[in-house]
């Protein structure tokens, strides 16, 4: 079965929480198959906290079991834990007991990832097509048939640096963009198009190089991507429920329409029978993790109202609006301790994203 | 009677809502005894806008009226409309009408200023004093004898620049700090302890020169204050209910616990009988406005979860807890245009603070 | 015959040192045509110091002439005043005076202003030809024959916000860019081509629609363009030295090769005859202003040695531009009360810029 | 004898530079006494570069040599490459050779750290002890008997985060500040008076836990200290000329007055007797490194003008000030690659700076 647990983190290279799981005897090292986490950079272009992050994990690992048991797990730290956003880890594992918990149809987890993409192919077909064999192959292997029983596919994908830039250009090659902080914007794109393809969101064909962060009607309803200095290939966590997966975790999702839609998460929590502020749901349930994507609605507005994100020259706007949907999330959930990543391109309509619950029955 | 329209504004020196509404006769100049605005800027010692809105204003009213009456209005402009927060101007406006919708208490509102504060009495005793026979005359002048009829008291006070610390220095006196970002929060919270005075919120002879940003046990569940670089003096709006006020505006407040305490939000909106997400509340009120205090928790931890606002050297934390508070109460409320203010230095609980609801009676 | 003033301001909107000018009968506020000045904004898309420090002077000499007399003078707020680079006006002045100090060439300055630039002309042909026609204009009334004379064409101009692209597409039209901080770019370097073109520095004939901020080959030597917020049209300011102008003053110019060329500099130190450093120059001649534009190698390189301008989403290249070029050029002449502007595109060779020196013949 | 090298980084984890000179035989991982290094986060309290930088080195370390040899090595990581900063490691670098160039005095390096300095004594009289004692050691350690041979004094000192003053308050104690930006400023003065009293800089007896950021005619003209999360105890790398250290490479220094003093950095390139900008020196000498500390002058004034950096709630005035004196000495030097440390404590004049020469005699 699958599981997922949720530790806070002191600092990007804190072990110490999955440390004590260990310790009590929770999950083994080698139960573990993704960590998804949130580090408290700018999670933008000059994020290290990610890298470093990554790289810890991976030392950490590595002595627990060795450098190739480590390499197999699936890392994916998302930067920018903006206003109240606590950073963590959630360890996806996976062991062999099964639960009697009845659950017809339960947690299953997919980690897949792309071969390495070149400068010159980010934000493009090439990088969409990748990610979309990938996110089939995360799907199968997680035993789920219907794309309906997937709630959030999580990926991880690269950006473009000056040093890239340069790399490509030396070959020949022209990139997507010349601006390494728009880059981001373009692989996370590309990414979540390709996961619309995979699911059958998007029709065949529907997708060119001149859709990507232009053709905004194209869009996935769970795809979350995410992208960071420290990798040049797409990583890819799939999650959704699949029957006979024998957990007593479970996934549900909506869409929130724009950064402020209360609720849109409040239908998640009921359709995943959570209770949250004054609303009691199935007291058998228990809350384990909320993830969300956020970002600026491209207008420039929100419920008719201007705000300043678009023209902050300060602070990008991917940082207001995790701030904004981290409050929001929390004050549902009553938890800080979740998972809001910036960059919604391509990731619910323009200025909302999805919003995956995971729930799990009390023993 | 008082009213309270709140207009959009398209930039720090837009006044196109205040005409549209003199032009379609809705208010006259005359009417308007103060404007509580929020500007773009990032709302901390280098925020022009705050400045830069204010001289528009009176120029504007200069020509409308003539100096002397463009004067006489209350300007308090608080800088910084992170995340979906969206730049206003609310005009607190006083007629000679009298609605007969029949509410018993209703929208009183009283404006006032203190003497010029010296950069040296910043922060001190003599500030916090100044303050408290100000808010005194201003609850007299709206006509509020129950200190608990006053929902929001709104004051803008100065800060402490290098140029304002050499002058003091110059005297041959101290200042409370030489740290200019740091004045802001000692301006702050020495206004909220001088209206907590006034209310008897705080016993007479509890506060001192050393309890202004040490002692976090004295506060005020009903002052906003905030600091700008354009003003030496305090400026007061004291908004509450007064008995015969006959107006069909009025006002309910509560108390955040902390920057995602929603169900603080919902009593207010409750008190105020205004309907909000899935609540319907009585169906003859319309909302008309809601102002909040925000803050980073002094601890770094909210609900038990680390945050990382008190470290960011990026971003200063009044304006992550700006974000946060702005996403939360929009969330609710559903509308962006809202007043939400950083820094609540002995405005409430340590990383609570108040929360006001303004609330009209259908024509 | 024209002269130059440079004065500080305490604030974007302090006048006291043009009144104190005004006071000391060294200039009448006939006497100005231009006012060149820095404001201590992030000089990027949400600086308002730049608009406040416009509508103030504007204002205030409005009060001093009328409203006639202070729309007919050019102003140019440059904003960032990173590092040590300190907020200042120069007031560009001429009157009836002809000086007798025997300077064969002396200070000539023209200013022009093109119609306005609709959203969807911005960093397009349409801009670089009226452009270009404008700066004819203003060397021809500056009575400037040869086109070497000319040492600094400064010119303010219009950026993209969100709301002007709404209304470009509400028309039916395209913007060269979707992005608001990029749109600054495109419009100085739209504006720098005119230049380029109208002194002869590119040929006829090549400048496109594609080459704004594509061709860095195409360039101007003396081109200082730069993009506001609060206006829509081209302000020119051009300065050179004119036979017969009658000036004590002059210019002289150089080329930064990259933004520690402290050697082009001191070429233009030494080619207006002043001394810096250890170098004494002709003592009869005294330094009046500096005059640069900064902006962070496209490659991310200077010297060879690999920075991390472009990458930082945290600060805006062009804000570490110009705070090292401040630090450079104020270290050479002694003086950080200098005009340092961000942004160079197609103004020197990519990662430098030019560097104009005002000197005078001491009375 | 000592030697220094200076290789460029990549990214804050990139070794290849140090690899490449192990592979052409250069040095040998065992020669490396210290790593003195820039890297390229914000310099402040959340630059997680340093750590990152730090544990990458360490790893790799071990992996050459062991855990043990590794831990030996002093890494001074210090954050913040802003302007045209390159991002570098300064090898320290200790053999058993001896040059035949024929220098009398030649570069001697010592290596110390302190006891672990707890949250509660930092910036305190505790921590100014533990640091005299310590660069006494140092200067011993590196056989150097007149202090007036110590050149540059590099410490690397803790900060104060939330978590640290939360465990200083739960064991009953105060910390010296409780804004953990503010900490590090304290932590990086302590440090300088201890070296003051080390070297006899200033009368013993004359440093009190009042001095610490007050008085600041009490400084070092040699000390350069950098705070950072990643360490709680203080490491120091004294570097000086000695009697038969039998070293080509040597070191001499000046004392700039303010951020823009080329002067100073002009006279230590001639005592050093190596060329910069027009100036040929001694041609058998080479440049190797130029080491500086860079801090805004307290006053907000330089030279007489204003400037932001100290209002500035976007960019902390440590970041401005790097950027200028780095642009300043990379244009005499001509070289990027330098190091450049903010915050400047009692280490030189306020507003000013020790500024450190490394030059070597050709082989």
């Amino acid at each position: 079965m699958n599981a997922v647990y949720v530790v806070p983190t002191k600092t990007p290279s804190d072990v110490s929480g999955i440390q004590k799981l260990i310790d009590e005897k929770v999950i083994a090292p080698e139960d573990i198959i993704a960590v998804l986490g949130k580090t408290e950079g700018n999670g933008c272009v000059n994020d290290w906290t990610r890298g470093y992050s990554v790289d810890t994990l991976k030392h950490y690992f590595t002595g627990l079991m060795n450098e190739e048991a480590a390499e197999k797990i699936i890392y994916v730290m998302s930067g920018g834990t903006e206003g109240i956003l606590s950073p963590h880890l959630a360890l996806i594992c996976k062991n062999d007991k099964v639960c009697d918990c009845g659950l017809e149809k339960s947690l299953a987890v997919g980690v897949t990832r792309t071969p390495t993409i070149l400068p010159e192919e980010l934000g493009r077909m090439r990088q969409v097509e990748l990610v979309e064999a990938s996110v089939k192959e995360a799907m199968s292997s997680a035993g789920i048939e219907d794309p309906k029983d997937v709630h959030f596919v999580q990926i991880k994908c690269p950006l473009l640096t000056s040093q890239r830039i340069k790399e490509a250009e030396e070959r020949g090659n022209t990139v997507v963009t010349q601006d390494t902080y728009k880059s981001m914007g373009f692989s996370r794109g590309a990414c979540a198009l390709g996961v619309a393809l995979a699911l059958g969101e998007v029709p065949e064909g529907s997708v060119t190089d001149e859709s990507v962060c232009h053709d905004w009607s194209l869009y996935s309803e769970v795809a979350s991507t995410s992208a960071g200095i420290e990798l040049m290939e797409c990583e890819i966590i799939l999650f959704g429920n699949a029957k006979g997966a024998g957990s007593c975790y479970y996934m549900e999702h909506d869409v929130m329409k724009d950064s402020i839609d209360a609720e849109a998460v409040m239908r998640a929590m009921d359709k995943a029978k959570l209770g949250y502020l004054r609303t009691k749901n199935d007291e058998s349930r228990e809350f384990v993790h909320i993830l969300a994507k956020a970002e600026s609605d491209p207008t420039g507005y929100v419920r008719g109202r201007r705000n300043a994100m678009n023209e902050d020259s300060d602070i990008n706007h991917t940082r207001h609006a995790r701030a904004v949907v981290g409050g929001v999330l929390a004050s549902i959930v009553g938890d800080p301790m979740i998972y809001v990543s910036g960059g919604g391109e391509h990731q619910g309509p323009a200025g909302g994203g999805p919003v995956a619950v995971i729930g799990k029955v009390k023993a």
